[in-house]
């Protein structure tokens, strides 16, 4: 062991400097088994104090570092290349009291959605941001994705919960921006800077999070449809009709399969359909009777099952949630997460298996996602050694069809080489140079988001 | 004349690039008229290419720019501090179609609120940001101030009506994000960190701007309480029963006097009261039961009148609107903008006549504002020479009240020595960072936001 280690055990305490194999390794692969590498050493700090230290000795000593929260994100960002120092943040967890007045409160980065969530709905409210990783992935890793998920129709994406953030420059300087000022126009907004920069310009330590009311009224549908197309009809419907909308998701035959041999659930209807949304409604008041509504003037809607009673609700997002487990518990995926307008999500869902076929006969691809954002989850099963030829395929794909590469689980490093099919070669020299003023010796998570 | 301002006759035309001290005064003094220089020469390119020659060729001689958009900012940030080439983006008013499936358009930066307005309107659909400027400011401007006004309580500041930006860096460098892709986590949000940058990183060409659906019936009730603890209740008891609110405005009555003699209005109401607040909400059906239903259990109001017909929402509205322009009538103000946290709302309204009688034993404050986020505009009349001392005083009550130098307005030259009230010397460092990334020669704005 070197100087680097010994000094991280002086700063954090010997039991928190994880160098042996064993211990590291729940760190070293992601969620997805596909990204795994080998960390110089586990850093587990227990305060901003702990961080800005660990971070000063890291650049004194040159030594890269990857940054992980959870580690339930998608895209290789969160693990090791090879040979970083692994800062975890999970030892961050603090919750401080809810300020019921101002609907906000201050988080640690390592506190979990749910531990955040039960938090926030003991104080009568509600955290705006909600996915099914909820029980892994921290406050730090969703600000450092900007983290959708199902609640975005609603509530926007993590950046909008964010009102403010404590970080750490690669430096050891410590920004600390918490007051949480429901107006504030005094110079750069390094916060929404941080939001969705994968770890690549500072380490979040604290944040301040704003909270939503809590709506404990809930109605969930089940729609069959037959297909994309029926499915946006729905939505639009939905959207104009349904003012307590609060997310619609979209899957397709093959995954609810898939699903439903995981979970072991029953068919959902009589007959098979193209296509499946789930709607739900959130409200002060139950909502069942406007769904029923809206569902029964709708040309769109072949067959649909609602509930709003606790068991009800959970089974009927059991089909769409359990999509990435099962998914995963099929094989080891290539995922791609992607976006396009909403005219053209009928035509990329059409020519997908095509695009697939011609890289990959045997291949699969199970689709599914957050319909009122255009937002495609493309897991393809049984690439194996094309995954990256996949990949390349279906991001042209996308790219053809207006969309972007990465809608909600970032770029990292799975996605790295294609970031030019979604930005301009000028916006991705302009990221350099915000890259180099606040991480000038590249330290932290090299290779992620920015092409090497 | 020199060279530069040949050159920048050939790239926009010579009737483009104003010399003649009458052609450029209209540009060289602000809306308060607290804000005045001599700009070298004012130059109007017509496209974004033309804004990145004209920008080059600065770069190039080391010419020191001022961007102007409207001219209605109200912290001296859009005028020469003295010898600046003025780079007005005026004639860059291109309004696209609205694509109504996204619910966006692309405007130029020199579209005016008002006709953005006027074109999203005769669409059905409508925008986000209103303010009483609306005639004047501009796209570009409102972007590069995150612009407030009195729909932030339901739609956001500027920032979330955004949804993607053209832009020029200083070398000329264009940097395009025009897709407006509901979720787009494809690395730094640029976007978001020129929003609020006031002019300082880059000017804005364009912008993709995302709008709101038309809720065609309003109710404004203008609403006499006795001070704003009780304002405060109001605002509660208002938020939390009425689902279709879209503004809560604040102002007291020293401030109604300033604006019945300027705007010759009838007193509201045969008594009169220590605060008013206007409410208004909008909806798809008129709203006027449910705003008379929530004052009649209201503790806190002491009278009120309702409108929801076009004449009585404009004179309801005028109340509160006319506040500007009636204190800019009465003299040139010391303009202070500032936001707290609720809770610490009233103690601020109380002691400031006792800390701007404390400098400027003349002087007299007017105070109005978005009562929802806490933010109060704070004009003072009267402080002639003592403007800095009250400046000064007021900033640092309200830091004190754990509140922000400006919330909506921006930093400007007006409040750049204060930034350090506001910002921890960690974070101006960082901001200076970003700034010597993107404008290392200093060019844009020099003086504006980050203290000299
Ligand atoms: C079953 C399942 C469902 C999911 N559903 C969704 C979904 O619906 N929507 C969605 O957006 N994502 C989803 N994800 C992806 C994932 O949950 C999110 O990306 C989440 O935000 C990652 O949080 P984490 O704490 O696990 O971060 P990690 O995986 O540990 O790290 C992710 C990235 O953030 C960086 N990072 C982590 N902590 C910090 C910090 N404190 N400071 C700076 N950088 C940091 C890492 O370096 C890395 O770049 C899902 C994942 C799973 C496994
Ligand atoms: C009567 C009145 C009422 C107002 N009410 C409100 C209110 O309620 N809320 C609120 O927030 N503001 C309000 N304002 C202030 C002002 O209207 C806003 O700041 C507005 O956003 C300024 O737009 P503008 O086009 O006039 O910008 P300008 O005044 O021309 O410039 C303002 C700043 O933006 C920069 N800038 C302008 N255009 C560009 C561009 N294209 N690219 C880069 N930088 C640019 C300038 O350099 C300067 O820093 C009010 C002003 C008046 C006169």
């Amino acid at each position: 062991m070197t100087d680097l280690e010994d000094e991280l055990r002086a700063l954090v305490g010997a039991g928190h400097v994880l160098v042996d194999g064993d211990l590291r390794a729940p760190y070293e692969t992601d969620w997805t088994r596909r990204f795994t590498g080998t960390a110089r050493c586990v850093v587990r700090p227990a305060t901003t104090g702990e961080v800005a230290a660990v971070l000063r000795a890291c650049a004194a000593a040159g030594a890269p570092i990857v940054v992980q929260g959870g580690n339930t994100g998608l895209v290789g960002a969160g693990v090791p290349a090879g040979g970083e120092v692994l800062v975890s943040l999970a030892r961050l967890d603090r919750l401080e009291p809810v300020d019921e007045v101002e609907a906000q409160v201050t988080a640690g980065a390592g506190v979990t959605l749910e531990k955040l969530q039960a938090h926030a709905r003991a104080a009568g409210l509600d955290f705006g941001v909600d996915l099914a990783a909820r029980s892994a992935a921290t406050v730090g890793g969703m600000i450092a994705t900007n983290a959708g998920g199902i609640r975005v129709l609603r509530h926007g994406s993590m950046r909008a919960q964010v009102a403010g953030v404590e970080a750490v420059l690669p430096d050891g300087t410590v920004l600390t921006r918490l007051s949480g000022l429901a107006k504030d126009n005094t110079g750069y907004d390094l916060t929404q800077l941080l939001a969705g920069s994968e770890g690549t310009l500072a380490v979040v330590t604290r944040a301040r999070l704003r909270l939503v009311p809590l709506l404990p009224a809930r109605a969930v549908a089940l729609v069959a449809v037959a297909g994309t197309g029926a499915a946006l009809d729905l939505l639009a419907a939905a959207r104009s009709r349904l003012a307590t909308l609060s997310a619609a998701e979209i899957f397709y035959p093959d995954g609810l399969d898939l699903v439903r041999a995981y979970a072991r659930l029953p068919a959902p209807f009589g007959e098979p359909a193209g296509a499946y949304v789930v709607l739900e409604c959130a409200g002060r008041t139950d909502p069942t009777d406007e769904i029923l509504e809206t569902l029964s003037t709708c040309d769109a809607v072949l067959d649909a099952t609602v509930a709003s009673d606790r068991a009800g609700l959970d089974r009927l997002w059991s089909y769409r949630e359990s999509h990435t487990e099962a998914v995963s518990a099929a094989g080891v995926p290539t995922k791609l997460d992607v976006c396009v307008p909403l005219g053209e999500l009928s035509a990329l869902v059409t020519e997908l298996p095509g695009t697939v076929a011609a890289v990959a006969p045997d291949a699969r691809v199970i689709t599914f996602g957050h319909l009122n954002e255009g937002n495609l989850h493309l897991n393809v099963l049984g690439a194996g050694e094309r995954a990256e030829q996949v990949t390349d395929a279906v991001l042209r794909l996308v790219a053809a069809h207006r969309g972007t590469i990465s809608s909600e689980h970032g770029v990292g490093r799975a996605k790295a080489p294609w970031l030019p099919l979604s930005r301009t070669p000028e916006e991705i020299a302009a990221m350099r140079r915000i890259k180099a003023a606040l991480d000038p010796a590249g330290l932290l998570n090299p290779g992620v988001l920015l092409p090497a």
